[in-house]
């Protein structure tokens, strides 16, 4: 219950911080698509690894993953993929006190009260290392999507951490900045395609973690190539889908799509896009609707807005309670990312193909059962 | 594919604006539950239904709804409750235009390229009256769900309409506006329950409306007596499924739960909900976790809001593509709302208890096979 | 929980059979299918009605469909279809004391203990008139699969009424009766394509009807035409889809594929199906295989066989307990059928048919998002 | 698609024959539930593994299985449960001659066709050795099921091999033979809890094997202590999902519950079970129902047949074909069973208690959520 995501090209994520591993179980990828950990998993995992840079948090984990099942001889049986990715820097003493007292604003208290139990050593199933099978899984989606359908692309940036941001954020309007190339996202440590504005990002960042503080900020996604027709309202809308599985993610508290929250600021005559024919092609001339329209994209760049509040973890005392309700104080330790924002970028890239792939199935299955004439 | 919400207490939709008809199937509503049209879910429709007001569109329909399963003697019997309003405002010569021409932002291109067909009448299957069924699904989901569980009160209202808004969007802060009775938001047509900014709301929608013009706005929804433990993680959190509810319905583009985007701004300091023991509950100072941490409800008050873009039809010309992809204008006819928000409110009421229900009944399966000692 | 089937060419019914009517929402059937229920839903449903034959239950319905939504000048607009039939002959009198009485070896005593309350009118939900859902959508998705992939056939029939049956039945070989037309299969009210040993089935079920008793019988489904690679192992298998959906019907204690039971008396050296290259296909020389290998067809002939119990309601007096588990007796009285098995014929074929298109769509899903060389 | 089973209490396996190993995820554990490899796990699969008697095949296989997560100090978490068995006797030399050559009966055709790959290497994903992820979450779902309401027992045995079986076989009435203890069931290699018989069995089985060939049988699987009121109509009636638990095993042909195919030769007044206060309780005189009414549990003892064909690999010469389609012979080679219904037992067992539980649960929903006066 809760564990698994996607109709057709489905997952299902298992582990705890600190258990046995962290894996994915992927049931729908189609057979015949050349896959190895080398190629297409283990990069994916490495951009979203703990130590990647000097600010992350320096928790030591290769997340060396093993593909168990699914693959043979280089190729996918279309049968499930199960990806496994042990727990190695296992300090359990770090967490003595987390034992007994409840962290603000992480999951401690909802879990011990919710299950009646829980696995207090490093967030158990509700850290961020659970992401390590969504990235994985997502690795395998971009995969069986671009060979389907060559030139889709997903490309996700920092596009604000904390008070500083690329221009594009809250416009209403699709994002100025020109779609970036995987390079020039990866070019610094806090993912953000614009160097100037990444240099003081990073500084922000680190000033807040001199001061056992975190920060938050957003992430943009932007995906181009993709077909019209996409999307199965009216409950199922790409855009419904997109916030479920960016909503899903640790530390989001806001989704946007195309003109989001600035757009509600519009006329609708201002808003609307309107419709031309660009080189035979029907196209818009803005794009407020941000790629979607009634929940089928629309051949235009799709585009949204991932909101992530600032790390709970922090390194100054706080209020707090004990398991059994007493008033108590506890001061965050352990290694923890001062923003989550930077490495949260390929985790939002995964959930996205792994939303395309899904939906992909869905039309494909739909047309494959169109009538013949 | 895609019209169907819930995994356990589960609804699927179906009809077309101008079809026979709208409705929908209910599947697990619980046994011996009184469900009777005019107690339960005509009030309910009669809350969305179009005509209501002088700030709505004047199509006329009553909306008027028939339990044809699953009720006896005006009792729940458990199996599938079917419910079906019939459409009685058919005026196919107000489509005629529409049947050659793409809607601006509307999803007349979508559908027609996804599917290769589309009933143009109304918009079919994309109409905002697809709404019916989830609204009388969340009535039944709003009664089911009070009997089990008493005390849960979900109040959805109008926070902003265009630039006109309450002080609350926007702080990152819990609402600081007192959580509303119902008959608050009701009594005025536009759903704010501030009589006087109600009264400037309304005064721009009719202006929006005598310029052939519509605006947009942000509705927030507020859960009080939840009980903590609701929400199904990883993918199931209580967020994602609320964001998947409200980004599936028709003219939203943006979703936030707590603190939302404006937290993204804060650190981590600022922005932590420190827990204490209040008269012997463990409780939160401030809120801006939005009654939800780790994808689960912690008992403070739930709150969300979500953004919805101005209506898409105007009564303006507009430049567009007809079917065969020429270029060519149109200018909106047929009756619209120049502000799909204040009608929104029981729909985003509706689809809120569908959520709870549905992560509700999760919760009980697994405490019904909790060991016994 | 319970009432819906299939992944993607979903269905869910609703419906007791003595509330507001019986109806289907079929999710998933592709667009641009011709469909009416003159041409498709009725004739299917003509075939399940009752009274239609002098060894039918005399209970006056027409069983008139309506498609209510998804259907547009004649075609379907890939958004749900709505099918819905009312009931009409409504007699509680007929019921009065079943109000208060288990009949036995129906479902009166279990659905009140589930459930705690019941529709004690003709059975309610546990009554085979739900079944006029799946008949219709049967038909629907036998449209769209012979659309999509022509040359399909199912054909269902009496093999064995109590004990009058064609020799196939047991003796663990593809059957020898030559795979029958419609029209034969139709030419005798018992739908046993032998007529001399229809005309002794016919004289079966009305010795036991003037006894006030019942007989049951066997029901064997031949598809021919059906493409290799349909079945999703390892859960969805088409025999396990095949055997739920045949178990799912009422009245029925078993179902065998291939040689079934039969097969179990024999060595593997006799049971194999050695393969052939027969002009350029791979064939199998036997098909104790029943044309399913590893839960995959394998484009030989699929053939299944379902058992029915005779008739539960019988016009003798019967020991039962009343609602309070006080020993008394029971008369069977009402309207029913001596032997259910003649009118099964087409609600199997319809079973089939919906578990075909569901399988054929998970395929072309897949085969959708191959690698493009 | 088709690799998960349950819909709460909802298992996901993965792994090939002579892959990385074998797996399943199981979502919907309830928490607090003791659970160790020890005690729950490793004893049922051992009941399952290669090598355990001299009528099995010799195939060095300890399946030793390791929780990787959901398990804390002891107790589950609620969260996935991730086990994994390893691969270990890996020989792929003995499979050369199946890479080009499809062995009758089996999957390799029809894996081969609808994928257009196969891991040939001891049947890849089509292998039994599969089950090991059903045998290890059936253990889990026992566990679960057994604390949540004390005194529910599954017992499955051999009922009949090849020709020699216990009378209760074919005669439509609830087995004869007592409820017999696990004790009795494992006495014998064969599973057979009458003694003689099971001698017989295994001088069968082994006569079988010396002369290269194999034979079928019969499991008759027993619950009692079951409550009133299990199951989910109509379509997911409680046979309906024993029967697809139970077609999806390999080399399955064949289910009935009940009275099964020899009841449908019985007329109404001989087959129905007359009700009876017996107690207190509401009873039945009979139980040809086989413990389901309606598809819900009716407190009498469930109990069905599953029907196994004979192993497909013998090791004589048989006719086939190759890849290419041309015709060839082939000899089976490698360690084989020349009889799986021995070993079947426990994972017959292991399907019906994953039924059970999830069944269980989806009525522990509806009970959690019944009115509250």
């Amino acid at each position: 219950m809760g564990n698994s995501f996607g109709n057709f090209f489905r997952i299902s994520t298992w582990g705890e911080s600190h258990g046995g591993g962290i894996g994915v179980v992927i049931d729908g990828c189609p057979p015949n698509l050349p896959l190895s950990v080398q190629d297409d998993i283990q990069p994916a995992l490495d951009r979203r690894r703990p130590g990647q840079s000097d600010i992350t948090t320096p928790r030591k984990e290769t997340d060396t993953a093993t593909i168990v099942s699914g693959v043979f001889e280089g190729l996918t049986l279309g049968t499930p993929i199960a990806i496994t990715v042990p727990n190695s820097d296992h300090r359990p003493e770090a967490y003595a006190e987390m034992k007994e007292k409840f962290r603000p604003s992480h999951a401690d208290y909802t879990y011990q009260t919710k299950y009646g139990i829980r696995n207090h050593e490093g967030g158990g199933r509700s850290s961020a290392r659970e992401t390590i099978g969504r990235v994985a899984a997502g690795a395998v989606a971009q995969k069986a999507l671009q060979s389907a359908c060559a030139g889709i692309e997903v490309r996700a940036y920092v596009e604000r951490i904390h008070t500083l941001g690329l221009e594009d954020f809250g416009s209403g309007e699709a994002p100025l900045f020109p779609f970036p190339s995987l390079e020039q996202v990866e070019a610094t440590a806090v993912r953000c395609p614009d160097a100037d504005l990444a240099a003081q990002m990073i500084a922000c960042i680190k000033d807040a973690r001199s001061e056992g503080d975190s920060v938050g900020g957003v992430i943009v996604c932007r995906v181009r190539g993709l077909p019209v027709g996409l999307g199965e309202p009216v409950f199922d809308r790409l855009e419904a889908e997109l916030a479920k599985a960016m909503l899903s993610l640790p530390a989001t508290k806001a989704f946007e799509i195309g003109s989001g929250f600035a757009g509600t600021f519009m006329s609708g005559s201002q808003h609307n896009d309107l419709f031309e024919n660009r080189e035979g092609q029907v196209r818009t001339r803005t794009n407020r609707s941000g790629g979607v329209q009634g929940g089928i994209s629309n051949g235009e760049e799709l585009y949204f807005r991932v909101g992530f509040k600032p790390t709970a973890t922090i390194l100054q005392p706080q209020a707090t309670v004990d398991q059994s309700g007493a008033e108590t104080e506890l001061i965050g330790r352990g290694r923890h990312d001062p923003c989550v924002v930077p490495r949260a970028v390929p985790i939002v890239e995964a959930m996205t193909w792994l939303v395309l792939a899904d939906q992909w199935m869905a039309q494909q299955a739909r047309l494959g059962t169109a009538p013949r004439s």
